[in-house]
């Protein structure tokens, strides 16, 4: 039985990543993890017509630069999982509309690196696939706009909002090779902590992220101190400040190890994005640019990827409904 | 290995249905297939006060009856795999917001039910679930106001028009029991043939079944007469017309055996459907009120059920942009 507790999984085979790759806007190109972009765009466009149009440039070029760097051709992928933020989900689709490789797609909002981490990584595990992408982006003019305002409309910002990333991440799994291995997954279950307000996405998330870090320390028998760092996907700083709480409460402390893929992203102070970046990209674009490159450099051996999504839409906030959450965990290992 | 040729998997274990249900809209009561869906809505609202609560509402009922029918609570089932056409697929997220059950966000548009079976039945084939749940769902007054125009708006449909079907397909798969199995699946890759007709879905979805079920048949070394029966999802009437022609084309010709859920469901002489029945739930209500009880009771033993979809949206189609189809295809047998 691979299954650990309740709802954790150990990969036997720890499937291990082949190559990955960030593709980010000019803003976040000038935060502090610039270093690590594999491509920072010069503008928001990409070259393209449309902001959806750029999502899916974005995307695209993400996948061709992380198939480059595990020297495969994407014919050798068995199968791609991806998804994105947009109505229908159009700027993945479109984005691998002509790579004729088997496309599972996803929806787990700003969880989806960890949804699609997981899924392909189980794949391989299960002698299903030989060679598997994930892959995930967002993108902030394409997400004002869906989600809030034209940007033509110069709205005002609350401090307790976030900035949606323009940003992908492709990370390709295989079943042989790597430096470094996905050795457990927690899938998380919807928690809905009864937010109601589409400017408070940390708070509403970090509800779901204590309930998988949690089950996963339980499932586990390990604990903060068992990892190097810890990472949650894009509950910016307050969601951040809020999940440290929730977690000493429930008797799993975490120390400075734990950060989140937001907070990491801005300089928060000079960047004008309040409580921190947010969107699929956000946590996808950190991993490929921070996480795996500093397990691969010896700076981590064990890390624990925890991105969070918020499961709503303007429709259903529009008619009252609460903000429910995910968040999805994956063991990453040098 | 459990690859068979290209793209198909083989599942050794035989993943097991022990339970499934469908709930529909009354539009779908009154059709062919009245017999066998689990519960008729008197109307479209399911009694709530929003199209969109009513679907959620519609996908929840759907999900509780196929625990019941398959002996199991909520709380045994390892994973859920949902999604719908919303955008943000809110009305599978908030149908699960209180289960308490991983649940893994799919989009896939209409072959959403295809490809929840899919993943679905590795997670079992790979040891990583015991018992899953694969939900999906549609609604047609839901679906209008947001692809197409306000119910209110009254707006005419053109003859290759299909419409949305109100109902959902919840389908419980195990590791044992069940007279139905899961033995292959072949997942889609997206196929696109450059139709920009949002009015002509059929067209655009009919060569990525081709696809599918091409390579289904060159994997397996099977043809349509190895199969009781071979469905497909939501071609509608000219889509099946033009699947049955670009198949003979390419060496598979199918007969009567072949057949498409968004042709079964309606009697298009008297219920006004133009070209047929789409949506997530066309062939998931399909799937549970028509194949799975078809395969049960002996009628078929060996069924091919190759769902489709279309990965647009109203924002690429404005923006002059053509429609991606997939089809992902699951083999049932008895």
């Amino acid at each position: 039985m691979k299954r650990i507790g309740r709802r954790t999984i150990a990969l036997d085979t720890a499937p291990a990543v082949l190559g990955f790759a960030s593709v980010v806007g000019s803003k976040e190109g000038q935060g502090p993890l610039r270093e690590g972009f594999d491509y920072i765009s010069e503008d928001a466009t990409f070259g393209e017509s449309s902001w959806e149009k750029a999502e899916s440039h974005m995307l695209k070029q993400c996948f061709e630069l992380s198939c480059a760097r595990a020297k495969l051709s994407p014919s050798q992928l068995d199968m791609i999982f991806a998804g994105d933020l947009l109505n229908q989900c159009v700027s993945s689709s479109f984005a691998m509309k002509d790579s004729q490789i088997p496309y599972l797609g996803l929806y787990g909002a700003c969880s989806t690196m960890a949804e699609s981490l997981l899924l392909g990584s189980l794949m391989i595990e299960g002698g299903f696939a030989s060679q598997v992408c994930a892959l995930t982006g967002s993108h902030f003019c394409s997400a004002e706009r869906q989600y809030r305002f034209p940007l033509e409309y110069g709205g005002q910002r609350c401090p307790t909002a976030q900035w949606t990333v323009t940003g992908a991440g492709s990370v390709i799994l295989g079943s042989a090779g790597g430096g470094v291995h996905v050795t457990q997954v927690t899938p998380g279950v919807i928690v809905d902590a009864g937010i109601k307000d589409a400017n408070a996405m940390g708070s509403a998330m970090a509800p779901a992220a204590l309930d998988t870090l949690k089950t996963h320390f339980a499932d586990t028998q390990r604990r903060c101190e068992d990892y190097d760092a810890i990472f949650t996907g894009d509950l910016g700083a307050l969601g951040h400040d809020l999940l440290e709480t929730l977690l000493a409460e429930a008797g799993y402390p975490v120390d400075a190890r734990y950060a989140d893929c937001g907070v990491l992203l801005y300089d928060r102070e000079n960047q004008d994005v309040h409580a921190g970046g947010s969107g699929c990209g956000c946590s996808a674009s950190v991993l490929c640019a921070h996480i795996l490159p500093g397990l691969l450099a010896g700076r981590w051996h064990r890390v624990l990827f925890a991105a969070t999504g918020a499961l709503m839409s303007p429709v259903t906030t529009q008619q009252g409904g609460s903000i429910p959450g995910i968040c999805h965990a994956v063991v990453l290992e040098a």
